[in-house]
């Protein structure tokens, strides 16, 4: 992907040799972002209603009583929550938005649409194993069960050890450091393993439902068609929120972010407050100081050097030094990490 | 992924603030690549070994005939194919012995692991559709076969628009810039559709196989747990080499290569002399007059300017300056591209 100087922030184009002509290929690739989330969020809209409509139109609806309507939920809640969702927390830091002002929000807003995804999951693995028991269908023996119970697993580990060491104050930086790259690692490949479990599970279920007649699958009736077309657009889902996330000019430049480290260890009213002032880009003295006492208390070995830094009106930064080499040398596409970027 | 300054040929890290904590977390990630290659390689050969053991013992054997033992070849060659040489293909660029001398026997190895991988691919498709229309079996209804059938041909158009971007001598220096990260992009995305296809056929294969009493796939009898082994054992792979792919650290840093655009459209020996020059480090004036002669009869508007800079002992280098800058400006995560980086 096409890269600035500065993380996107500089117009300036990281090109050796002709930079007039290698340019022109640069800036005729940098999409806009916001055009694509738009498109992103069509079409995950798109996914979910094919999916509840397959649901609803060919498999007999809804409910919660151990039927085949109770499993309905099954494939609506996994890819409402395993894609679309967790495609949607994935990208929270790609919102121009979160490039400046405090951090704290949007990991907030992160970890909640993760969380939130994680559950849906849960709500779909209980209605396909209520199903199973109900019928008296073994369950976990398909390629799709491993791959989906797998899934599922990795990103409950995901979402606690991102929780623990990014949201809570007892992580040091070295750990942060150390586990932000497989965060960010094991984030596109759990999304990579909801669409291969998903794309499994429309082809096993087609082959369950489409047996007889004209109905037969290989006869591809209008549901065959219908079912695979849905399959075919959650890949393009995932591939297009895995490209989003590999772009290095839609990254947040993480080196001019404010540190946001141990705000949940806060005072709510402190955190609003603080977020009031990130916002109005205000600096005053003695909301400085009373952060600073706040910032104390909770102060562990995680902020070391940092907790030194000024703090009106940020809680914990870095030095200015420290930022502005950060700025001016970390990569948007590295995942090695400033201090600010890891907090 | 952790990244050093210049593409991991310096070791200071890129960090902002406290650079020690974080820089330990970074090089406690800093895998070397080489014993990763084993490690995938052995992966990949298990891979292969699996299916042909699963096609050999369970399903009968090979045989060219449009029979059930002719599908048997269609698992084999895709998984060799599509997965463990495309990913071999893939990652040749990350080979130390690739990160500096001459670009072009890399950029010929690419290609021509890709085209054996596609080649098998052919072979693998051919061995399903004659099984189908011996048994007459409709062709392309499954979601399976709509998207392998689409990441066959997705990878057709890859390595035709890699070739002759990269290859061949026409393309503008614009073109090779626009093009470069929607190859890098569709390299990933292509490996991830192989990698979703295998899983959705495996678990196809397998309801059609097992279907009568104590072999029933629910049941789950030896057969099935060695074909689902088979099945994560491919995603495996397929996950690390996207690790390995967006492993900043592992990039060839392409902006000290020399460039290597349009060697195809010289005579071979010229070939083989240049690469010995290449690889000996000298620079001798006669035979960079010989060079300069022999490039000026194929020179196009895709090496303008670039041909101008000396030509012994590289092909239309780009000048030391340029060269320089590229060394120090460009980011080994970033797709946008030196000159250099794009021949």
């Amino acid at each position: 992907m096409c890269e600035r100087e500065g993380g996107g922030q500089s117009d300036q184009w990281i090109l050796g040799g002709k930079e007039g002509e290698a340019g022109r290929g640069c800036r005729m690739l940098d999409l806009p972002f916001l055009p694509f989330c738009v498109l992103l969020g069509g079409l995950g809209f798109v996914c979910v209603a094919f999916v509840s409509a397959w649901c609803q139109h060919w498999r007999g609806g809804f409910a919660w009583d151990g039927s085949a309507q109770m499993f309905n939920w099954h494939p609506v809640l996994m890819v409402t929550g395993m894609v679309v969702l967790y495609g949607t927390a994935a990208l929270v830091y790609r919102l121009p938005p979160a490039w400046s002002g405090p951090k704290l929000p949007w990991k907030v807003l992160h970890g909640t649409l993760a969380l939130v995804a994680f559950g849906l999951a849960v709500l779909g693995l209980v209605a396909v194993f209520r199903f199973h028991n109900h019928n008296g269908t073994p369950n976990m023996y398909s390629l799709h069960s491993w791959l989906g119970l797998a899934t599922v697993l990795l990103f409950s580990c995901q979402w606690l050890a991102g929780f623990s060491a990014f949201l809570l104050p007892w992580a040091p930086t070295w750990l942060r450091a150390l586990y932000k790259p497989i965060h960010i690692f094991f984030g596109s490949t759990i999304l990579m393993l909801s669409v291969a479990s998903c794309v499994s599970g429309i082809n096993e279920k087609l082959f369950f439902s489409l047996k007889n007649g004209t109905m037969e699958y290989k006869r591809l009736p209008t549901e065959a068609v219908f079912a695979n077309t849905l399959g075919l657009l959650i890949l393009l889902f995932g591939v297009l929120v895995l490209g989003a996330l590999a772009r290095p000019s839609w990254k947040r430049p993480d080196a001019d972010s404010p540190d946001s480290c141990q705000v949940l260890a806060l005072p709510t009213p402190l955190l609003a407050m603080d977020y009031l002032h990130q916002l109005s880009g205000t600096t005053n003295v003695y909301w400085g100081y009373m952060r600073r006492a706040a910032t104390s208390l909770v102060t562990t070995g995680a902020t070391e050097g940092g907790a030194q830094g000024p703090v009106a009106p940020q809680l914990c930064s870095p030095s200015s030094t420290a930022r502005s080499t950060a700025a001016t040398a970390t990569a948007p596409g590295s995942g090695c990490s400033s201090r600010a970027e890891l907090m």
